[in-house]
C-alpha cells in the first residue's frame, strides 16, 4: 500500500447551499483546506494582474467605498478587505472559511483598521451579519472562471446581505473560447501510448511471473488514462500566438443578478474563423474576463478590467484551461468552425466541470471533415 | 482563486473503527479514492519485491490455503485473493472498500475462480461473513509501516472473522530505523531560505505597490515553510551506502496479538554506533519489513521476508521515508547515539503521522555535541 493522503489540497469559499446536500466536512477535505496555507495565498497575492486589477478597481473607485459598509467574500489573508479600509469603508465584514481568518484578523491588526475590518470565521451561508451592505467584494473566480462553484457563495451573500442600492466587485463576468494550436497535443496522445505500451509488457509479466491474466482490464485502464491523458483540461499559459481564431464569448454574468440556477448548465453556440495561414488546429482555449463597473445607478468612475486571456507579459495564476483534440487538423485561412459548448458540474463534485465541444468545420477547400463531439473533465 | 481540488489522493482500506469518530465521507475524500484508479493499483503491482514476496509466501506454503478459508482485506485489483484461490483455498472473501472492487469482480470472472472468490464492496468494519476464516491476507502496510493506519482494519477483521486457529498473512511486521547521510538535507534547507528570500521581496513589493504591511505574517508563513521543508519526513529510496550506523528495530508487531492500542502510541530507545569513515550525519532512515511465518501451532514451511529497506537492486515502491536534522553533524567510525524515538498519529488525519527524535551523541573524539529534539511530520 502506498498513497498520497490529501496533503495541499483545499480550498477557499463556500460550502452547503445551493449544491445538493454536499458534505460539509468532504467539501472542506475537498476543497477548502488548500486556501489554509499562506504559500497558496502568497500565489494569489503575487499575481500582480489580479492584484492591480482589484487595487484599481477599489482606489480608482473610492466614492463606492467611502464611509460605505462593505462584505468581504473569501477573503483570504483580508487584503481585499484592507484596501477597502484603506478607500474610506466605515465598516468591513471579511468573511473567511478556513484558518487563515487568523492570519487575516492579525494582518488587519498590523495594519490599523481593527476598528472597520471584522474579520468572521466561517462561511456566508452560515454567519449573519448586524447590517446590510453597500458593496460586495469578492476574488471568487477559479480556472475557467466557474471551476470552484464559488460564485454560488457571492450569490448568496448577494441575496443576504447586499442593499438594493449595492454594487459588486467585480460586477461582470465573461467566458471566453478560442481555437488554438499547441505541441500538448501531440504530448499527451504520447504519452497516453506509452502508458499503454507499458501495461501490455506489465499484462505480459502478469501472466507469465505471477500465472494471472489480467487482460480483462484492459479497457477500463485505457479508459482511466484516456481521461486523465486526454479528456482532462489542462492549465496552460498560452502564447496569443497560438490562439488561430477569433475568441467568442460564450456566457456573460451580471453579478447583480445571475441565480446558481443560470451557471448550473452553461450552453453556447459560437462560430469561429481561422485566421492563420496553414496552421494546426489542436483543440480550444478557455478564459475569463471580469468587470468593475459598479451598478446602472452608481456606476464606476473609472472601469476597471482583469482579463485572463493568453498574454505575452501579463498571464495570470489562472492561465487558461485547453481542451485537447486528437488528431489536430490541419487548417487554413479562413476555415470556420461551428461550435456549440456545454459546460455542466461533475456529479461527484460540484465544485469540477464537465465541458462537451460540438464541432462542425467548413474548411475553404471545400472538403468538410466529419463533426466531432468530445467531452472534457475540469479538474 | 485557484486551487487543486483533490483528484488523485484517496486510498485503500479501513475507516470508522478505532479512530475517534472519524467521519467516513472525509476519510474517502482523504484517503481511499486513490485506490479506486487502476493506474495506482498497476504502480503496487509492479513493484515486484511485494509482488514476489506474497507470491512465494502463498505458493510455497499451500497447506495453509488449500481447501481453506481466506478472506483478503483491501483486495484492490483482488491479485491476493486469486492467488489464495490458484493455490487451492475453498472460499476466498475479498473485502474492497472502494469501486475498484467491481474491477477485482471482474478480473476473479475472467481467471475463473468465480466459484471461490466473493468480491464483497464495503470496508470489514461494515461487512458481515457468513463464516469464520482460517487465513487473513492483506497488503496493508503503508510507509514507514503504520502510514494509513490500516492495520486497524486488520485488527478489526482478525478479531471478527479469524477461526482461533488462523493465520496472519504477515504474520510479522517490524519497524526499522537507522542513521543516514543525505544531500537532501542541504537541498531542503536551500529551499527553504530561497522561499524566505522570496517571502521578503513580496513584502518589499506589497508595501510599496499595494499599501499593506505583511510583516506580521512572517513568522507564519515561516513555520508554515519550515514544517515543508524541513519537518515533513520524505519519501527516498536510499542507497545502502547512506546508511552510516547500525540499524536498529524500534518496533515488533505479532499480526495475530497486536492490538490497535499499542500502534496509538511507538516509542523507543536505541543506540547506534556510526559505521563510516570520517561521514555526515543528515538524519534517520525508517523503513519496515514483514515476515510471513504462519502461526505457532501451524508454522509455515516456507518463511518469506518482504523487506523495504535500504537496497540497491530490490527497492520497493515504499522506498524509506527520511527524516532529516539541520545542520548535519560530522561523525566519525565509532561514535555513539542514544535515540529516543516516539510516534503518534496526526490530531487531524489519523492516517498521518507524528515522530519526535531525541538524540544524544557520544563522540569517539571526546567532544559532545548539544542533545537534540526533533518533530517530523509524515504526511
Amino acid at each position: 500500500m502506498e498513497n498520497s493522503i490529501n496533503g495541499f489540497a483545499g480550498g477557499r469559499a463556500s460550502s452547503t447551499s445551493n449544491n445538493g446536500g454536499v458534505d460539509k466536512g468532504v467539501d472542506f477535505a475537498n476543497y477548502f483546506c488548500t486556501y489554509a496555507y499562506l504559500y497558496h495565498q502568497k500565489e494569489m497575492l503575487c499575481d500582480r494582474v489580479r492584484m492591480d486589477a482589484y487595487y484599481n478597481a477599489i482606489f480608482q473607485n473610492k466614492q463606492h467605498f467611502h464611509g460605505k459598509t462593505v462584505l468581504d467574500v473569501g477573503t483570504g489573508s483580508g487584503i481585499l478587505a484592507i484596501w477597502s479600509a484603506q478607500a474610506g469603508a466605515r465598516k468591513v465584514y471579511a468573511v473567511e472559511a478556513t484558518k487563515m481568518s487568523d492570519h487575516a484578523r492579525e494582518l488587519v491588526k498590523a495594519n490599523n483598521f481593527e476598528h472597520v475590518v471584522e474579520v468572521i470565521e466561517g462561511t456566508v451561508e452560515d454567519i449573519s451579519l448586524p447590517e446590510k451592505v453597500d458593496v460586495i467584494i469578492s476574488e471568487w473566480m477559479g480556472y475557467f472562471l466557474l471551476r470552484e462553484s464559488m460564485f454560488d457563495s457571492v450569490i448568496c451573500a448577494r441575496d443576504r446581505w447586499l442593499k438594493p442600492t449595492g454594487v459588486m466587485y467585480p460586477s461582470h463576468a465573461r467566458m471566453w473560447v478560442a481555437p488554438i494550436r499547441s505541441g500538448l497535443a501531440d504530448q499527451k496522445m504520447t504519452d497516453f501510448e506509452s502508458s499503454m505500451d507499458d501495461w501490455y509488457k506489465f499484462l505480459d509479466e502478469t501472466k507469465t511471473d505471477y500465472g494471472v491474466d489480467m487482460g480483462v482490464l484492459t479497457k477500463p485502464f485505457s479508459e482511466e488514462q484516456k481521461k486523465y491523458y486526454l479528456q482532462t483540461s489542462m492549465w496552460n499559459n498560452l502564447h496569443p500566438q497560438q490562439v488561430i481564431g477569433v475568441p467568442a464569448i460564450i456566457k456573460e454574468i451580471d453579478c447583480l443578478t445571475a441565480t446558481v440556477e443560470e451557471l448550473l448548465h452553461v450552453r453556447a453556440n459560437f462560430s469561429s474563423s481561422i485566421t492563420l495561414e496553414n496552421t494546426r488546429f489542436s483543440g480550444f482555449g478557455g478564459w475569463f474576463d471580469v468587470h468593475f463597473r459598479g451598478s446602472s445607478q452608481n456606476p464606476a468612475r473609472q472601469e476597471i478590467e482583469l482579463t485572463t486571456a493568453p498574454s505575452q507579459d501579463n498571464g495570470t495564476h489562472w492561465g487558461q484551461q485547453v481542451f485537447l483534440v486528437h488528431p489536430p487538423l490541419r487548417v487554413q485561412e479562413g476555415d470556420k468552425m461551428a461550435v456549440s459548448i456545454s459546460m455542466t458540474r461533475s456529479k461527484e463534485n460540484h465544485r469540477l466541470m464537465e465541458v462537451e465541444f460540438t464541432c462542425e468545420m467548413r474548411q475553404s477547400s471545400g472538403t468538410q471533415p466529419r463533426p466531432f463531439t468530445k467531452k472534457f473533465f475540469i479538474e
